[in-house]
């Protein structure tokens, strides 16, 4: 194992030779893993390899304590080089051969097909391709944050550089000057479907300048020139030395095994038996070893012990709640912007490391983040329009301990993210999706902007907690409560003014009593006749059709259901025999809260009269109280529904 | 209305002055929409307009029919710019004045917050930014496939230059050599957040040219220099003829209002009424006219008809089905390769236009469209490692009359692309989305590729129809029966060979009596004791599973639901007569058909016995085979599952 000091001059002849013998070493182990399994990417392990040799021989890594505060961090973007990257962490003494060899892509082992994080050494899971520099930026801006001198090296593919979220990303790296990345792109020139410069030219290197980066270009498999490069970019002699660097490294798909070469079949296909046994002896290495170990596979039980990396745990001062008296007229948006200052006043002092940070996509104002933004500016990221971006650094940062708040509009937070929130999920991540503007609520901007999808998509995200605040006073519970939480959340709200829900003596409904507890529904009010089941936006309608019925005599009751996921089902248990439900919602219909609560009657064998309330269809643009009654959501229509069901 | 020829030198002096005193009057209509609208984007539509102004006196567009097939495309990507573009297609004829400025952002009128096609003269529904160029680049591949020299004008705002779909379209706009694109980019250099240069820096000029467009710089309030700038890319004397051309024309937000120039505040804010009257008297008309109109707006009913942009009709030669034999072993995207192939050879001259096309992102090989490439090259887009942009292209091509397939694996073709998917469905688009590598059966390449929420996601977007094919035969049949329907269509698929269905007499299942018929599912065994029902990947395990139960005694139904949308309610009413259902997918229990299925139940209030299997959570790497085990899909966990409802 070398470990190489980045002050020396350059490398010496010894330590070239030692890079050499690695190389060979590693490639064994990149052929020999693939062609036991019968699957995976051996072109790009073998083009990759040689600069994963040099930045692990010269990175503050441990392989003894892989999650040390005071590392730097290796993140693999191109994330199907695994046999390489795995590979590479065996010769540095992250974990043994054996296990690595008889279980990658077995069911059940930590050595998957696409880097997981799951081996020691892993940063950051990949796959989809695009996101991985995000993901760095969102490292090394963490580093930033709390002071420390590390540094993030992040390696890419040359066919993921299409990917639009890349140039997003190197953008905000520059904008937070993250002098303190760098990226290494594996540049062989091929991807699965041929040359680059033919499935999608682009001139790699202008576009990186047009960003403002440093730009090294470099023989990918000279090991002198890759430790020169990396001595240029980490001891900042750059034109820029505040803005990122990236090493363009010209490589060879399949370097070292002269017959797969430059060849692009070998970017996603093992070598066959036969060819692997004539790599191993061009490597020197003995062709017998492979059936030695292919029968040696059979028998072997997948054991390599997961290491799971949970987020940091997040410390956090929770001062008591605001409570809004009844005559109080704002939106949610607005408390939880007022709730946010709060905390951070409590917990990101004037200077230094801040615990709560907000990142918002160029709508800081409609978010409500501008006073948190102005209480601590070194807390807060203006994004830009970048949203895939955006959703996966901010991904990111919420591994390392910070209680991150991304916010957006709703159809900008989920329907453009989803996979971004997907690979989070993966990720393990703890982020906070707070999204303002769901629904048709969203009036006049129309159907491009109205997410009626939220909890349709949300759902998918198996691991989010997903919250819907009723009115200014839970929305400041809410946030209390999921804020220090090391765990995917998010917590949705319309745009419009919502009244303070109130009991039926006039006094708030979430008062200074009220716990928020997730799973839990409230019963807004108590009746026997029925129920109506809403939430967010659309209590003050249901209120409203609660009166009306009130005032003709039919009591129902009014639950709000808060907590989509984890779902009240002792509240919907209790509502079920009320036997004549009613539930409206500002969502389609085919995939609401609705529908959710008909599948949970129906796997029960409950009967009960269900009718679901919502959209069939996208809206028009216009006022919400106006397409919420073309969609048969005035109180009203609700009432009148009611009585129907009733009749 | 003035029309220009875009030969002559320059523009006269009495054209200028035309231009001038329409400036003024688009900007009253401007400043009167939005104020009587209450909200909207007055300053993006002002900085914009001197732009528009000219583009639509010189462009092919007849207000008299404006969806001519021979007509220049003008598209809106910053959507935002309603009035702006509606008080220019007023200007021009496209529509009475009176009409748009007491209905702009009314529920159930055309004219929405952000440009619709109900609209006359509107290309395409915009609001989300980043998308628009992807389909102009649609728009100027179609007329290039249909040998019209017409333009297509892409006007864009500077905000939205940040996303990075917008470099996605770039690049494909160079390979494809779209030299009938231009796009006027309006440089205020304000977004809502405030200076572009301070939410997101961009050296956008750099960047446009790093992607080789040809880049002009104009004045964008200078008639004379606009006209000169379209002059030079429409007669084409750029550097790089074959190459799109982008005009960069600095502006300025809120221009001709002195108290609105460059006050971001008025990027989304209309005038109050008194600030209104103050505009108006600058522009040299009468401030009482808001009052007026104000008062005429209170008693107006929205009238105005929407104009429906339907795709052009698909006409096409469906040959006969293939059958594939019980003896074939293949999977389903090779069926899926070979049905496009035979569908191009009846449709696709060797020269001249296609009427099938395929885009595909990285992925020609494993989607199998080698075979359709080969065939009519000029029909297939390989777009890159692009997804956000090619669904977007995708969606724009397939309104012009041609059958467009967009394959490429689940993790991309959805949960990547799902807002692009939206925004096409607002703008009636008639996609072939057909996926390849649904589910854990994508296998060793482990839970970021592995696509288990695919009914979960698509049942959001309302208009798709979300066919699953459960062989060979089947994915044949729906192929055919797909291609020529003008609607958006999701056909799925997983990865590995599927054994050809057979009827209990050994023969296919899906034979050449078979017709493919939407919302019907196809009884594959009958039993009484209870059914299996189930889709896709999962036809074989549960074809085994009712083995076992048989090989037993236990005679149970098997059904095939491959039409998810449309519902096929009479099979499941017919199959709750069986009392006993399992429902196996490879796919989230939480938001796959089971759930499905037990909401229609639940609404229906018919008590069944109801067990879903499917994912509780991702997989891991691994084959497949081994992966369902885990999940309990294999054939003895679901023949044990009924036995146990049975008992």
């Amino acid at each position: 194992m070398l470990k190489i000091d980045i002050k020396q001059g350059s490398l010496t002849e010894e330590q070239i030779k030692w890079f050499e013998k690695a190389f060979r070493r590693c490639a064994r182990r990149i052929i020999l893993s693939t062609t036991l399994a019968g699957c995976g990417h051996p072109g790009g392990s073998l083009s990759s390899l040689s600069l994963l040799l040099v930045v692990y021989s010269l990175a503050k890594v441990n392989p003894q304590n892989p999650r040390a505060l005071e590392r730097d961090r290796i993140l693999i973007s191109h994330g199907h080089i695994s046999p390489g990257v795995y590979s590479v962490l065996c010769e540095y003494g992250f974990f043994p051969e054996e296990p690595f060899l008889m279980e990658f892509r077995r069911a059940g082992s930590a050595f998957a097909g696409h880097v997981e994080q799951s081996v020691p050494g892993v940063e950051w899971n990949t796959g989809n391709l695009g996101q991985g520099l995000s993901a760095a930026c969102g490292m090394a801006q963490a580093l930033k944050l709390k002071n420390l001198s590390n540094l993030v090296f992040c390696f890419m593919g040359d066919g993921e550089q299409q990917k639009g979220q890349v140039i997003e990303a190197r953008r905000w790296a520059v904008k937070f000057k993250l002098d303190n990345l760098i990226t290494l792109i594996d540049y062989n020139q091929l991807q699965i479907g041929g040359k680059i410069s033919e499935v999608m030219p682009q001139d790699l290197k202008a576009e990186i300048e047009a960003t403002k980066w440093n730009v090294l270009e470099i023989d990918g498999h000279d090991f002198q020139q890759i430790f020169q490069a990396l001595k240029v970019a980490i001891e900042k002699k750059v034109s820029n030395p505040e803005h990122p660097t990236a090493i363009i490294a010209h490589t060879v798909m399949g370097k070292g095994i002269s017959f797969m070469e430059n060849d692009p079949k070998w970017h996603g296909m093992a070598l066959p038996e036969d060819l692997a046994k004539k790599a191993l002896e061009e490597l020197g290495f003995d062709p017998g070893e492979l059936d030695v170990l292919k029968e040696k596979r059979k028998t072997w039980n997948v054991s390599f012990p997961h290491q799971n990396y949970d987020p940091l745990p997040i410390e956090l001062k929770i001062p008591a709640p605001t409570i809004y008296p009844p005559e109080v007229n704002t939106d949610c948006r607005s408390a939880y912007g007022k709730t946010l200052l709060n905390l951070a006043k409590e917990n990101n002092p004037p200077t230094g490391t801040p615990k709560i940070l907000g990142l918002t996509c160029d709508l800081e104002g409609s978010v409500k983040m501008t006073d948190f933004k102005k209480w601590s500016p070194q807390a807060f990221f203006e994004s830009g329009i970048q949203e895939h971006h955006t959703a996966s650094v901010a991904g990111a940062l919420s591994k390392e301990g910070f209680s991150v708040f991304f916010s957006t509009f709703g159809v900008f937070a989920i329907d453009e993210v989803y996979n971004q929130l997907r690979i989070n999920s993966i990720n393990r991540t703890a982020l906070k999706v707070v999204a303002t503007h769901l629904g048709a609520d969203v009036g006049e901007d129309g159907p491009t902007h109205q997410c009626i999808d939220y909890i349709g998509l949300l759902l998918n995200l198996y691991d989010f907690e997903i919250y819907i605040t009723a009115d200014p006073n839970q929305t400041d519970h809410i946030i209390r409560y999921i804020a220090d939480k090391p765990r995917n959340i998010f917590v949705g709200m319309g745009r419009s003014k919502l009244p303070v829900v109130t009991k039926e003596d006039g006094s708030p409904y979430f008062d200074e009593n009220y716990t928020f507890i997730p799973g839990k529904a409230d019963w807004i009010r108590q009746g026997d006749k029925g129920v109506i089941i809403t939430y967010g936006t659309m209590i003050p309608y249901a209120l409203k059709a609660w009166e009306i019925l009130n005032s003709e005599g039919i009591k129902v009751s009014l639950l709000n259901v808060a907590s989509i996921r984890p779902f009240p089902e002792k509240d919907l248990l209790k509502a079920s025999e009320l036997k004549n439900l009613i539930i409206v919602e500002d969502h389609l219909v085919e995939t609401g809260l609705g529908t959710r609560i008909a599948s949970f009657f129906g796997l029960k064998q409950i009967k009960v009269n269900l009718k679901l309330l919502g959209h069939k269809t996208i809206c028009s643009s216009g006022k919400p109280s106006e397409l919420f009654k073309q969609a048969g959501l005035d109180p009203e229509s609700i009432a009148h529904t009611m009585k129907q069901m009733l009749k």
